[in-house]
């Protein structure tokens, strides 16, 4: 351990309560970002996180955007030090329906419970008590020796949970100002609650919606039926014939730039002791549903989807009406991975719905967006660094995993300013991101702390 | 002409205005069958039935259902006269979507068109403006002559829209209450709009709902996509096996009981000169889209289909959400033509359904009601005599045809109560039924009580 890095440890250990009081602040902010009415909340979770960064000694800034504001800051460090830009989102989730919270979600608590203490409310791990862990381990290396040992920007963006319509813009006007040698991102989990994780692949996204239109209005389905198409059925057989019987997708050209997992690192996921039953029963499942032949950890970390996300079509209320509809919806998306192009796919697909109509049903395509995957350089000499640092702090080593959800952000980095990103997180899948009574364990929170002092102190060197 | 006749022909012409009054306030009442919120309009809609039906002098009275009630009503004619069982239904369809009305469904008035002046609003032609031609017709013939020239009995029903679930029982319990020499029922449609129509075959109906669930909660779609199961891409597999590439029905059995049309009856058809083309455009359609080798007019007509009348499932609101969804629906019905087994085809779907289940899915049925089909024995002389009393009111004779809705009132009347029916109504197929902006041709209900008036005393005799 680097002589320095002992009295900063002590230094956040003595500081937790204070630390969590300024969580709980940022926490009692209700900034949803999908909703307008809470546009103002936004902003005042935006102006919070400026005060605080400058509290620190960081020259902290608003910067506006058409939509939600982002917080930029920047902090020297000892002359000839590394650079990085650690990322955050300081909005949250909508927090409907309202009634399944067992309290306010804007009032948040320290509740005991029997997997030990726990930080309960909205944004507790997604991604306000994640993103204060870097800020309160920078608090205690200021604190203790007047500066980092490294050079440290701050990006916060307040519309992550709302497909991010303003960061790609923002990156590429700001890109001479947030370049670094490495992005650090805080919005990701441990790989269980004593293993530690470097999320190093994400898969990619990629949505479409389509419409089919037959007739142009509400047919009775008496007096047209057998006559007149129906749309739902066009539909049916579309989304049918997007998979084979193999579970792979059909789309031509969907598994260009798929490779298969290296040996070295599928045998490394071999030793984390997944358990895919415990994963599928936790959701009252029991059979792994995806491509034939792939394990469940490859197919959610490394095997692009294509899933329906959604589909409507016809009377859907109560009762019966035979009606035959003019009109049937999907909202369809895929995850990718490697390198994968997105807006080839996305082409091949919509061909692939038009050669499928017959005659008399139309289509309009929707673009719901496009992330390619990520896959990180992981012989960049900080991610061993970091992997190092962080088994110290906790009870197991960490891991190189993948993610199958996606974190655009990642890509956006690499793309715009050419950097790498680090993730590194502390939740645990039982946090209930994105749904009522949403919590962060105190020790992910407290740990959390100390793995960032620690992955300061490796990767500073 | 009878002498009879012609006196009430000028009443009724005389009485328009007031009849569509009445129409009007019959149409105000939202009696909404499917939706449990329009309970108390049903309600109202049977009282003001009761009321108008007690002042021309008919024995009515609403009697209760576990659904909605019934209206029943006897009135006497000559000594030794027929007596008949008028049918029709006061419920009307939802109204959703409600943003594609003109104006409120439930404030009917007269509009101009190009093609003549039309009733407009919910029910204006299924079933208020057609049960009402007949009603008008006996005012005016008590009006003229202080009697009906036969005995009538009324039966007005309250769920038609959603299903009759009431109807069996109530049928079974009062059957010597309700049976007649012939029902007459006024809820089909004109052959076009100068050519009067006696329905002497109705397709068969059977309803069914499923809910597939895979999850059992909602799922991220990156965390559990390629993992879990999805529900609707199951439900999609099963409705794409639904048909197969001949648009033939593939549930084993299905065509059992399934018959040819007679040469003779195939001539007649295709004698009326139906506009394939025309029929098809005006929904913007120009291709048959049932099964291959057959004409539009037999396939509504003749041959018995399979469609999806609605499909829900997972996230369908604005936007996009990542869901990989527990639950996915769908409400399917069939048209059944000649003796198919309604029951026996409900065994064999649910099985196909059953076994097209992968692991980890589930499925629950809901019977959504079954009638077969009916084919009226037309050699009952009270057939052709209504068909000369329309062919003299019309520009055309009239015509025995199909119809491709189902009317499952008639086959219950055979079965349990052993009397024929014969179907006269009044609709265009441009009525809208079922849809936004239903209409109801002016003269449809002025041509339609005249109609009524000459029927009655045609089968007096």
């Amino acid at each position: 351990m680097p002589p320095a890095l002992p009295p900063v440890l002590d230094r956040l250990d003595a500081d937790l309560d204070a630390a969590l009081a300024r969580l709980f602040a940022l926490m009692r902010i209700a900034s949803i970002s999908t909703d307008g009415a809470y546009r103002a909340d936004c902003d005042a979770a935006a102006d919070w996180l400026v005060r605080d960064l400058a509290s620190i000694g960081v020259r902290a800034e608003k910067r506006a955007t058409p939509g939600h504001p982002m917080v930029v800051g920047h902090i020297d460090g000892p002359k000839g030090a590394p650079h990085v830009l650690f990322y955050g989102h300081y909005d949250v989730q909508p927090v409907d329906p309202l009634d399944l919270w067992a309290r306010d979600p804007f009032d948040p608590v320290i509740e005991d419970t029997p997997a030990g203490k726990v930080i309960r409310g909205r944004g507790a791990s997604d991604d306000k008590g994640q993103l204060m862990t870097f800020v309160e381990a920078c608090r205690a290396w200021i604190a203790v020796h007047g500066q980092l040992p490294l050079r440290v920007s701050f990006l916060f963006e307040g519309e992550e949970e709302s497909g991010s319509p303003s960061l790609v813009p923002f990156l590429t006007e700001n890109a001479d100002d947030l370049r670094a040698d490495l992005a650090l991102i805080c919005d990701t989990g441990l790989f269980d609650a004593d293993t530690p994780a470097i999320t190093t692949r994400l898969r990619g996204l990629l949505g479409e919606e389509i419409t089919l239109t037959g007739p142009d209005r509400d047919l009775h389905s008496g007096s047209y039926g057998g006559a007149a198409i129906n749309p739902i059925r066009v539909l049916a057989r579309i989304i049918a014939g997007l998979h084979d019987d193999k579970g792979r997708v059909t789309v031509p050209g969907f598994y260009d730039g798929v490779t298969e997992v290296a040996p070295e690192i599928a045998a490394q996921w071999d030793g984390l002791g997944f358990d895919a039953d415990r994963f599928l029963g936790a959701v009252g499942l029991s059979h792994p549903a995806g491509e034939a032949g792939r394990s469940v950890l490859e197919a959610i970390w490394a095997r692009p989807t294509c899933e329906v996300n959604g589909i409507q079509g016809g009377y859907t209320g109560a009762g019966f009406k035979t009606v035959l509809p003019s009109k049937a919806h999907a909202k369809i998306s895929f995850r990718l991975v490697g390198t994968q192009d997105p807006q080839k796919i996305r082409a091949a697909f919509r061909a692939q719905v038009r050669a499928a109509l017959p005659p008399d049903c139309r289509v309009e395509f929707h673009d719901h967006g496009a992330a390619p995957a990520a896959q990180m350089a992981t012989d960049h000499p900080a991610f061993e660094a970091a992997r190092q640092a962080l088994g110290a702090e906790w009870p197991r080593p960490a891991a190189f995993v993948g993610a199958g959800g996606s974190i655009p952000i990642a890509g956006y980095f690499k793309d715009i300013l050419g950097m790498d990103s680090m993730l590194i997180g502390f939740a645990n899948a039982d946090d209930q991101i994105h749904s009522p009574n949403e919590k962060y364990n105190l020790s992910s929170f407290q740990r959390g702390i100390r793995s960032w002092a620690r992955v300061l102190a490796a990767i500073s060197g």
